[in-house]
């Protein structure tokens, strides 16, 4: 991975400790969108595609990890006419399409397809994941970045207010929760199950981070099993009312709801719902009007649509515009400032929720996090944070990526992680020296996300992650990113300035495109790159 | 001006060496479009209103050069109704609005207005402008920053190709031209004559760079005289050829014509036109397609509209795209780019005009030298290269601005020099390494070239300049610039780096609103500011 171009010099593609060459085909053209068709061998390990052209003098090499990609289809048949009418296309996760033309004889296509399929979805293939036959030694060990204890201790916690409980250290009580968390110092292990049984799938309010002036708290959870007849649970309004008291400033509590309300509403009709506010004294239930998973991977493909392969220039603006991909972005991060203005501002606890709390609730309370705490904004923080928020609260990676299943339209895929980095990054835009990492690291994290060359970003939750014993198997993404930290640093970083709560404009005259990420195929967006081909 | 915000204690209004306080209002409200009314006391100065509310802690101060209002209304007569329907509306040439309001009686706001509208617009009132009056000594002389000899010097001119001219001296033979220029050095006084009379305005095609490896140029001129009888003129035919001789490595040349070839057409009903290629030996016309002064002046007039005061979020991007103003950055970037191709790629020289040279070609030849020459990213580099494509070379800045004239709606008026800064900020974002100058650099040319403050930008040629004997009787902008050069100076510069031609993106995926300049009245568009106004 690292040393790809180095090694591009030898005719073998330079390949990883575990990493194997499982096929070859030669005479292959690679179709470019951009500079045309380019002749080579194309190589399939059990990782990686590599292609490299024939040219002695700097070949032309892509070099792409199959976990990336979504979807591979046959082009054409052996009666197809037309030149490079016959081949393979891959749709892939990173927001672009590989074509490849093969010879149209001796199925010449077949090995490559073949091997490509086995390996691009090892799980459909009842394989193992590429993450497990990785033997890279990075001279650091990643899966110690986080530790739970350390983190809570970071914040003060425990503290005469709040306990950290063990009651889910085998994942009985919530089982898509982390083993440990942290809940008001007052409940007792039965208070808990109550509550659990009275929030989607057991996920109740546990808190995410506390203010270390004011002792404002951000909570997370699933919605309160509500339904059509209104429940009413009083030992989960007994706990919320903990939850405001173990903030002495105020005598309130926002219950942000990352949905619409209408959407909020609908959930009533499956048992769901939100809060009704007679039955929580002194809380106040926000909708944050964000749409859910299926909405936003509609706008994201509507948004690859307008900028892979080429870019409509007379209609950039309004195209950007009708795929409402900046709204959302917009969206969420006007949700996060309002959760982290009422912290800061107002002294106030907020509980956040949508429907089972890891997604949008993942999205809000990292955010927030990041702009009310200094930490989250440097290298390890970020990390603490992803395997906090995300990792450890059961942000669903495996069905929302969809690592090495060829189930490319599944309806449980959804860019939710990409939106919450690409939040970051506006964040990031909006205060240049606030954060110690720069971009490529957030591109870094995205790659790695669908590569599955690191065990991080594997399975759905904490449980399933102990039960593949992933610590030991695999290798984790911040081992890589930290024997190398120096690729990942902003040096605009000026921490001292930069110790206090951060609050963006979450306008749309303000929110970007994320082009480096989104258009970054494209050398027409770059640049310096020769006048004549634009 | 600089000391305005420390000196904000006072009830005074703190004042230039020159500037002497002309009236006061007192109980007036400024009435801001973000953070609504607020009660003070406005003060009107020959140079500037200063407006300060009456808030003992940190009060609100308006702090406005009178060169940078367009136009003075009243509002509401003595009989109006409603609260602050009384009073005075002003509108600025840098994109905002200002407007007071003042207690409706004994015509109270009577002497500021009269004030302002004599101080505002001292030609229209037959006064001297108050660059006459300044009396600073900043410790530097920003006059002595441009000597056209040494500028040709630095060049490697005169060579055994180019001469420099002393024929303008006394600016008989082109009266919009600089004293001194550089032509073929081949040619004769009689030739110079010759081509200049088929020239508009006399204004012959001369050097303004030359490639330090290959000898290719850049030239500027009007358009030739052809007329609708397509005149031809051997002189200027044989001119044109000399030109494209000086460069041993190509046997072409360019004549890039800045406008859209309909334009260029119609000009010719006025005695207008341009070069046929059939009579120019080598010569090739290239229709860059740029609008004129009128085209550009409405687009800003429609981006004025959508950004301020207040901006339409839900429909930003298609309201930014439907004024065009960024089309027409990009076609001038698009222009400039094709310039230094043709020079840097194709070793090939380049003659730019357009009708009278003095408009779209000083854009497109100080673009294009920017993008070729490292020195003119220095900010030394950056005034040399004001001083001599837009000043010596007779840009109108009196015309173009209004200069203290009550002429709000005067057809010369266009944002021609704004839209060149608005360009440069472009290729600055672009490469932020790449200048050693940064954007408050920018913006305080922009309001420089309207406050009035500094002879720089008075008059509309150099002959004007030097009989007005602006260098003896006003201060140089580049003096209130070199005394303080660390505040415009960019951290991020790298000159090693950047010593290479800068080719920029010139397409609208890469375009941005220079939102720090059109949208920076607007508290909204930046952060921190209160989450509760926005």
């Amino acid at each position: 991975l690292r040393d790809s171009t180095k090694l591009g010099q030898s005719d073998d593609p330079p390949v990883l400790q575990g990493e194997k060459v499982q096929g070859i085909g030669k005479d292959v053209t690679y179709l470019c969108p951009y500079s045309g068709a380019v002749k080579g061998t194309l190589t399939v390990t059990n990782y990686k595609l590599y292609f490299k052209s024939s040219e002695r003098e700097s070949p032309f090499i892509l070099d792409v990890p199959l976990g990336v990609i979504s979807k591979i289809e046959k082009i054409g048949g052996a009666t197809s006419r037309g030149e490079n009418s016959y081949g393979i296309d891959l749709l892939c996760k990173d927001i672009r399409n590989l074509r490849f033309a093969h010879r149209q004889e001796n199925h010449s296509r077949r090995q490559v397809f073949e091997k490509i399929q086995q390996y691009a979805f090892p799980i459909t293939n009842k394989q193992p994941i590429f993450a497990f036959d990785l033997a890279e030694d990075y001279g650091e060990d990643g899966w110690k970045v986080f530790d739970p204890i350390a983190e809570f201790k970071r914040q003060g916690l425990p503290n005469e207010s709040w306990r950290v409980t063990r009651i889910n250290e085998n994942y009985e009580a919530c089982d898509t929760y982390p083993s440990l968390f942290v809940v008001p110092a007052a409940t007792t292990d039965d208070d808990i199950k109550a509550v659990a049984s009275f929030r989607t799938k057991g996920r109740l309010p546990v808190l995410s981070w506390i203010h270390p002036q004011s002792q404002a708290t951000i909570s997370r959870s699933g919605q309160p099993l509500v339904g059509v007849v209104n429940k009413r649970n009083k030992d989960d309004e007994r706990y919320i009312q903990m939850i405001m008291d173990a903030n002495a400033q105020s005598h309130k509590l926002y219950i942000m709801d990352a949905r619409p309300s209408v959407n909020a509403q609908a959930n009533k009709a499956k048992g769901g719902g939100y809060e009704r506010e007679e039955n929580y004294q002194n809380a106040e239930v926000v909708f944050l009007d964000i749409h859910n998973i299926h909405v936003m991977k509609d706008s994201l493909r509507k948004l690859r649509d307008v900028v892979f392969p080429t870019i409509d220039d007379a209609h950039w603006l309004t195209n950007i515009e009708s795929t409402h991909w900046l709204d959302h972005v917009k969206q969420i991060l006007s949700g996060a400032l309002r959760i982290a203005d009422k912290l800061e501002c107002n002294k106030t606890s907020v509980l956040v929720h949508c429907s089972d709390g890891w997604d949008r609730t993942a999205q809000l309370t990292c955010l927030s996090m990041i702009m009310l705490d200094p930490y989250y904004r440097t290298l390890q923080g970020f990390e603490v944070l992803v395997e906090k928020e995300w990792l450890s609260f059961g942000h669903k990676f495996a069905q929302r990526v969809g690592h090495g299943e060829d189930k490319h339209s599944d309806a449980d895929r959804s860019p939710v992680f990409l939106q919450f980095i690409d939040c970051v990054w506006q964040i990031m835009r909006q205060f240049p020296n606030a954060f110690e990492f720069n971009e490529h690291f957030l591109i870094t994290i995205m790659d790695h996300l669908y590569s599955c060359l690191f065990g991080t970003f594997l399975c759905n939750c904490e449980q399933q992650r102990q039960k593949e014993n992933l610590k030991v198997k695999t290798v984790s993404l911040w081992s890589f990113v930290n024997c190398q930290k120096e690729e990942f640093i902003n040096p605009l970083y000026a921490a001292y300035i930069h110790q206090h709560v951060l609050f963006p404009v979450a306008s749309m005259r303000r929110i970007e495109l994320w082009t480096g990420y989104y258009c970054r195929w494209n050398p027409r967006m770059r640049p310096q790159e020769p006048i004549h081909l634009r």
